[in-house]
């Protein structure tokens, strides 16, 4: 039994993931959502909490209904195909939910790669979708190599710079390994994700690294309310300088702004909104490869059960327990949780439970 | 005149871009080279010279020279189309010059997304192919949007290793800016390239930041010919911890290793050769994007300005003299060395008139 991150039984509840996902979909109906886009959101809200990201789980669930009910976030969306070729598109999300329209995106995106070999879809004028790395997870499900990327709201000083300015903007990677679940990077391009920034507010605590700067002063900082306030800015991946290489979290941060911003005509850095801004025009950049196509599907596959095998095999480092390699923590932590349920902190629990009643939805069990 | 690296103009004599790329070129050709594939050559090699990434200038000369002369790099290679469709295409390089390969496999990349939106070029068998840069530049300057990635030889250790495993793996994006040079991010995957390394081992310095660990130890070192010896091994960016990231940069490392190795048929991180190994089988990745395709490209190249305008305008860090964005001081240096020339330390000035004589080519004037 593994958990990526130390649970609290005290300090929670576990909930079994289908009672999580029942309650969470039936909010998202209950507030006009059509069944079939409530099932996808509460599919990837849920994913996140049974992986160990739980920054994107339910407990964002708040926001989400924030954001519908702030007019930020469409229930039913116009969703336009605005450019298609065999190989790619562009959607206009018409400020959907954005795991409805992004995932109306990897169904396109797989659709083309399993036909002409590639496949890359871009949505313009979205919502923040969920963990970057369901859409590579479920790209890679079906056999092909997945690359999720999005914009996000401005939380990061990008290098020189003392402002909240840039995106976390995540990157992820998924690819079939043969006989066993994905291999699965996601990861934002900045130092840690605002998340992990939380699990320290939430638990008072000073952030045990050098994740933020003062946007007064510019020096390091380690209290997590003045960090996720307009007084603190988180770091690239990389550090406050170049020596550390901070100019290169950076530059993948601009990466995405690109690849998922500007190209899809969606909007960048700064000017991202969050979930419960009107229009917040987050940009999504998915890409879908089939390696069969480039070459032989299934040696690719035994080829990255081989890397794997090779990079964990690696002589050791005295500090480490063990070598992991991408997405196994998740795939454990997900096996663990589907066995003994979702560790779910009282406080979110009582809130999703506020929703549910709110709405006329019968409280977690 | 700016240039991004600080010059001793007592240790170095300054060559022109001709005179300097005349001499490449006539080095290679001497060596039964091709007219047009020295050209290649002789262009990337001095591009990283005029642009301030010495490492991978003509420094590698005898490398080159030498890889050549152990057959472990093919004159006069049959490259092969291996795989191909409307968007992409496999090439097998049959070992030749890694520049030669990846010339034409992004003109193959750029004729395909001119023509239909995406051009994804893959490369197996093949060698060093200088910087990543010079690719993804040569696409933006086309108007498209330009990624290039490639395999290195094993330099780095990942998170939780103790030896040298994954290579320092580049990722290089290129963009077109309206009326200006391209946005161009060109970054090792690891805390720094071999290359900055070297140039402290030079200086007979310490390295003056974490960027590596001993192979015995594990612990941080800072002496440069530890570091490049078989008893050291760079970081990945991030650094050694998962705390400050450092399992980041390494999934970036696989990323490319994942795209520009195993899904191209080329082999991936320990396996990968040098120069001068006798079938390195580096394996590069390629894509091109055209905006007009997802977009409109007037709008994109406007939108790039405006973002990279706002970028340099953010409020700055007192620590920093100003903010750049990627490729600015490539530029800067480019434009300053066109007109005053490169500089070239006298040890490589020396070097390389050495191999000119051997192989009968006028030294450098």
């Amino acid at each position: 039994m593994f958990e990526k991150v130390k649970v609290d039984e005290n300090e929670c509840v576990r909930v079994s993931r289908d009672e999580l996902f029942r309650v969470v979909k039936e909010v998202f109906v209950a507030l006009g959502v059509s069944e079939s886009d409530a099932e996808i959101v509460a599919d990837n809200l849920v994913m996140a909490d049974l992986r160990g990201v739980e920054s994107h789980g339910v407990q964002r669930l708040k926001r989400y209904v924030d954001g519908i009910k702030a007019g930020g976030v469409k229930i039913n969306p116009d969703i336009k195909v605005v450019k298609e070729s065999p190989v790619f598109a562009v959607l206009d999300g018409d400020e959907a939910l954005g795991q409805v329209v992004a995932y109306k995106a990897i169904q396109m995106a797989i659709e083309k790669a399993k036909k002409n070999g590639v496949g890359i879809v871009g949505v313009r004028n979205s919502n923040h979708y969920g963990i970057a790395g369901y859409y590579a997870y479920k790209i890679a499900k079906e056999g092909l190599v997945g690359i999720s990327m999005t914009t996000s709201r401005p939380l990061v000083a990008h290098t020189g710079a003392m402002e909240k300015f840039v995106g976390t903007n995540p990157i992820s990677l998924g690819a079939p390994v043969d006989g066993e679940e994905p291999f699965l990077l996601d990861m934002a391009t900045s130092v840690v994700p605002s998340g992990k920034v939380e699990v320290y507010r939430r638990k008072n605590k000073p952030v045990p690294g050098e994740w933020a700067i003062s946007t007064e002063t510019g020096e390091i900082i380690d209290d997590p309310n003045t960090i996720l306030s307009p007084k603190g800015a988180i770091l690239p991946l990389g550090g406050l300088k170049e020596l550390s290489g901070g100019h290169k979290g950076y530059g993948l941060a601009v990466l995405v702004d690109i690849m998922s911003g500007v190209l899809m005509g969606a909007t960048w850095s700064r000017h991202v909104g969050g979930t419960s801004d009107r229009k917040s025009d987050v940009g999504h950049f998915f890409m879908a490869i089939d390696p069969g196509a480039f070459g032989d599907a299934e040696e690719f596959k035994k080829n990255m059960k081989k890397m794997i095998e090779e990079l964990k095999n690696a002589k050791k480092h005295p500090n480490f327990e063990k070598i992991w390699v991408h997405g196994e923590k998740g795939h454990l932590t997900m096996e663990t949780r589907l066995k003994i349920g979702i560790p779910i902190y009282k406080k979110v629990y009582n809130e999703i439970n506020e929703i549910a009643k709110e709405v006329g939805v019968k409280p977690l069990q």
